[in-house]
């Protein structure tokens, strides 16, 4: 039975809806928001539907809560037996897992001709979501009184890890916590776990892929990032309370369409010296160690295909980090984001200096800047820290195994999060995982370009585990390169981490047991851990005073505003209400909002990024287009643009029309709209999503799978 | 006294002007070839000009024949005051020689306040044309009756030295040979060439360059590529014939403009089975030549700031050489050039075989596909023999200080050209400059690059030279990269090649000189030499069997045609007539064409390629547009696209509009339109010019120079 409770916080705030609605475009609104929003809202926003279809307060639940939570991704339900859409991008782990050297399911794709032939994943669980809690009063009654940060944080971390525990010893449940507005409000998510999940179709690469690193983050966009998968229960297809009927009308420009699912993380409420320290440090440093990892990989990816191969998803990573970063930067600089930022505090500032109840919000806004201060006087040790665990692995093993072996030690429920007993199983996975992703060319080079950025720090903010170890070599006035690098050979040559069988046990020792190991790496790890501890500390520390402090401005800012606003996307379940609309990326250049298989036939060279599959290659050269042709286009629509507020972990979300049928799945936004995690531009705020008739018109005429496509389209009234 | 010979061979079919005649866009027509289009035809393209004033068969010269020839680039007068219009990137050193780590005037520009601060270029030519003289008679004349190909090729070359001697006799002129559609006719230029060059005005560099390799090649540009330089003769402002009016009015959408210039080449006269040769060879492996080494010189250049300054002109070139083959590649495919180029001559096939005086033709074209069959069997060791010039300096020096001293030896006129005793000051210039752009570090990697790719060739390709020196390090099965740059590095080290001095002395040194020197890299020069001069042989022969075989060819191709075609780009005068239009990029994509200054704003990061000037900021946060805003536009108008015919050496050429007045600069083409060189595109073929009244804009509002303004629209009508 789902049950959906919604007892949602109600923002104060939000109930005095006033004239200035904001109209569609920006806002990840909760469900509850919505409700509140009301159902004339709604319908200005293109929705025909009865707002209790939408999400029904007394049963609970309703199409919105049909966006379930998948990996990182989202998706939601397009049938009663269970059958799911998201992107491609989000499934490819399947494909990955049941590729051979005979059959590559990331290359060719994959279709199940019958429900036997379904494959089912080995680790791919997906939560639906069955119930929605305000924690607040337990959250906050929690923290002791007079408490100072550091305690303030710990007290509520414990009280998430008993809710979430607690929720948890239900079977087959997953609870995830949730801070709003930095801690205005807390709730608890409690979700239906299902691990059954087989894969029912992904198209070749060249179709959910199409355009690669080149397209990523762009517009035109020609890539059909759908996949679908189907969800058992107990052996049984499963049968999901919400699907959402597949529309095969399609969109056209102007229409209203909703984006749900669960957005990941977003800094709206930041303040503008918040944000600056992205502007000035976190994205240009991103950027720059991105950039120079990104050259080594490729630098020994020319030498040796080993390399090339071992690093080949670390190097995606990194390209999409240096992209995101290089985006970030831009779209801050253009929609001077910080400068409107600093304009909206100065508002509400004004405005609270002649309220006298206003005092708290103006001494937290003075607060949480002299914070940033704070955080800045360590600011590039701290990064540099932070980049182990997507930097060298003689340095990212090292210091997990570490941790691992100190957290075990204690009781589960007062382990750091990520370490506790539900985490362990996925964390051992992912070492063991991470062997074919070594090599040892680029990973001594990568911890090389790592010390010599410590190295070169600023005199006060250098780690003295890195000056003890490295430090004598600057001293040698012009440090060698050559001795440097021999000390990081003898280093590496002496630990055993890199051997799989070694880490595994390593994985299952004592702190002591590690010790007695006398690894230089792991001797290494453990004095870096104190630092990363260290940090930690004061991390909690600080986020413990915005615990205290966030809430205190975010009201004055909230009362100041006299209309609703929603909270900054934290990976629980929102809506995004829009309209299929292209825009002006730049002077001199238009963009439409819909993109065509004709367009992706004209960028195909046959090669690279862009090397169309010669099945749809032919059947475009046979015009076989069937009922796909939308009438205005006069040709197969592939992708679409909305004005949709979306941002990471939005892949895969369902895009629906205004009478609640699926009409896409949202994949991306396009590059002028990467820097909106930060402000909300509705002149070039636009999401991607693929067109679902681009999924129909490749099962029926190129795959001609009739049964899929009525099994997607068969109840659609 | 200028004098214009308008004796330029009429090509046959040209005077057969049909009713299918081009309009706009297609063809870079010589001078004469627009007379013979007729003034009707010129009237079309919207020229209102009588044809006498573009071009005066009577008197020769005419406002075409204002094109003059720089190096590598063209320009154009613009005041009777010898003041000089071309492109920023073509006068970029002319900065360099004047920038002192005071002044850096690459980065800051320069305007002269007055003519006094006017600065020198130490050597920097322009050529301004003469006289056009067809010498096709004496060269056919010059071939021995029933000579085989070689010998054929010889008595051109011959001849072609011989006819340029006799001209260049004249004090202060240079002359210039060129073969056109492959031999049909030949014709001799006659330049006056002048050396007072100074330099009046270079904006920014990011102006000038605004956008760099970011934007290179593509549209929407920002762009300022301007620059103004003023000729002297005899210590006096130089007195040009002819020089455009300025128009302050500028373009607008649909107006008629024309480019004149000094296209470099183009290859639409290949056959289909010729071009294959770019797409299947040459692109792809200059790609990924280009990218190797741009990692190698990035990945340097991160590790040490010498590496990275020596390099950097180096790596410029390289990026533009890898995107100019990424964007052939795939304008080939989009375009489906070849295919349509293999129709076409399918068509003059089938016409030819109905007629039996086209046997000639027919059996050329066979002949000319067997050729390519000939070429491919060695051409991926022909290729990297090639690579040595844009390659390693370890290789480069000495192939060519050997090949200078074995020419030395002979009289001058036997000698290669190129090496001649007119080229010597240029060569020894060249290879003392390039002192600056070596870096050892680099080098020996790039050396080391080349000779793996030499060992990897296919068995009966290899050189003999290479496998002689390296060969048996493949010996042991998985040769040793350490083994290979130790070899390379022991070479490096015992060689002189290196010490500017010596290659100096080198330089005037015999063959004999050279080898009693016994230094490794020259030895490894003179063996490498002796495969390029094999090499050139062969080259000499195909040129000669071409020379014979593609008249033919192109002669029927031109009968069947039945309108006039113009002959492939060659270095010579060209002009082409075009529209000032938008167009599509792509599928869902629409450029406008024209772009403004409040894109150059927008654009604007603060750093990298997008930096705005401090004073261009200003002026346009004050609004300081003056009288420099287009009416349509609202705004300061930019740079803009017309479907022009435009290739490389088009740079810095004049845009005229059809009053002959100066409405822009030319300095790029659009990315999709990068393989026009192949065949003409209307639908996506565009120039792109920098617009005067964004040059007039700066002039008058950001650098308050009325003087200049006035010299420049002074006279304008």
């Amino acid at each position: 039975m789902l049950e959906y409770i919604t007892g949602m916080r109600r923002l104060p705030l939000v109930l005095v809806v006033t004239a200035s609605v904001t109209l569609a475009g920006e806002g990840k609104w909760t469900p509850q928001q919505v409700l509140e929003l009301g159902p004339a809202w709604v319908k200005q926003q293109g929705f025909s539907l009865p707002l209790s279809k939408l999400w029904d307060e007394k049963k609970g639940g309703g199409l919105l809560a049909n966006a379930v939570q998948l990996p990182g991704c989202s998706g939601s339900f397009v049938s009663a037996d269970g059958l799911l859409i998201t992107n491609h991008h989000c499934i490819v782990g399947i494909l990955q897992e049941h590729s051979t050297p005979q059959a590559n399911l990331v290359k060719d794709g994959y279709l199940a001709k019958t429900r036997d032939d379904e494959k089912p994943a080995k680790a791919f669980r997906i939560q639906v979501p069955r119930r929605f809690v305000d924690v607040t009063a337990a959250v906050l009654a929690a923290v002791p009184e007079g408490a100072d940060d550091l305690t303030r944080f710990k007290a509520v971390e414990t009280k998430q890890k008993q809710l979430v525990a607690e929720c948890e010893a239900q079977a087959g449940t997953r609870c995830t916590f949730a801070a709003f507005d930095g801690g205005l409000f807390f709730t608890l998510t409690e979700f239906a776990e299902l691990s059954d999940v087989r894969l029912v179709y992904a198209p070749p690469e060249m179709v959910g892929n199409y355009g690669g690193e080149t397209d990523n983050w762009s517009w035109p966009r020609h890539t059909g990032d759908f996949s679908l998968v189907r969800v058992y229960e107990n052996g049984k297809p499963y049968q999901p309370a919400y699907w959402f009927p597949v529309s095969t009308k399609g969109v056209k420009p102007g229409d209203a369409v909703a984006v749900l699912g669960y957005p990941g993380v977003s800094y709206r409420a930041w303040l503008a010296d918040e944000m600056a320290e992205r502007r000035e440090l976190y994205f240009p440093r991103a950027k720059s160690v991105s950039a120079e990892w990104i050259r080594i990989m490729q630098d020994e990816g020319a030498k040796s295909a080993e390399a090339s191969i071992a690093t080949s998803d670390d190097l995606r990573g990194l390209l999409n980090r240096r992209k995101n970063a290089e985006g970030q930067l831009a779209g801050m600089q253009r929609g001077k984001l910080l400068e409107k930022q600093k304009t909206s505090e100065e508002g509400v500032r004004s405005w609270a200096l002649k309220r006298a109840d206003q005092k708290a919000a103006l001494d937290a806004y003075e607060a949480l800047s002299a914070l940033m201060v704070e955080k800045r006087s360590t600011w590039e040790r701290d990064f540099l820290l932070d980049t182990i665990s997507w930097g060298p692995r003689a340095l990212a093993w090292p210091v997990v195994l570490v941790r691992k072996s100190t957290e075990s030690v204690k009781a589960d429920a007062e382990r750091e999060p990520g370490y506790q007993q539900r985490d362990l199983e996925r964390l051992k996975d992912r070492l063991e995982r991470d062997q074919k992703r070594y090599s040892p060319a680029v990973d001594v080079r990568i911890l090389e370009s790592w010390v010599l950025r410590m190295l070169e720090l600023p005199v006060a903010q250098r780690s003295p585990t890195i000056e003890g170890v490295f430090g004598k070599l600057r001293a040698d006035a012009g440090m060698s390169r050559d001795a440097l690098r021999a000390q990081l050979v003898k280093l590496i040559a002496g630990s055993k981490v890199f051997v799989l069988t070694e880490r595994m046990k390593m994985f299952d020792e004592t702190p002591e047991q590690l010790k007695a190991r006398k690894d230089p790496l792991l001797e290494l790890g453990f004095a870096i851990d104190a630092e990363r501890r260290e940090l930690k500390d004061r991390r909690d520390r600080w986020s413990g005073a915005t615990l205290r402090l966030r809430p205190a401005w975010r009201k004055a800012v909230l009362a100041q505003s006299g209309k609703p606003v929603a909270p900054d996307a934290n990976s629980t379940l929102r809506v995004t209400f829009g309209k299929v609309q292209g825009y002006v990326p730049r002077d001199a250049l238009t963009a439409a909002p819909q993109s065509t298989l004709s367009g992706v036939i004209e960028k195909d060279l046959g090669e690279g990024d862009f090397e169309v599959p010669a099945k749809v290659r032919e059947a475009y050269a046979a015009k076989k287009f069937g009922r796909w042709v939308d009438p205005s286009l006069k040709d197969v629509p592939v992708d679409f643009l909305s004005d949709c507020d979306t941002t990471g972990g939005n892949s895969g979300s369902p895009t629906i029309d205004g009478n609640g049928r699926l009409v896409g799945v949202n994949f991306d936004r396009v590059w002028e709209n990467v820097a909106n995690d930060f402000g909300y531009n509705p002149v070039i705020a636009r999401n991607v999503n693929a067109d679902v008739r681009y999924l129909l018109w490749l099962l029926e005429e190129v795959e001609a799978n009739p049964a899929l496509v009525r099994e997607l389209i068969g109840t659609t009234k």
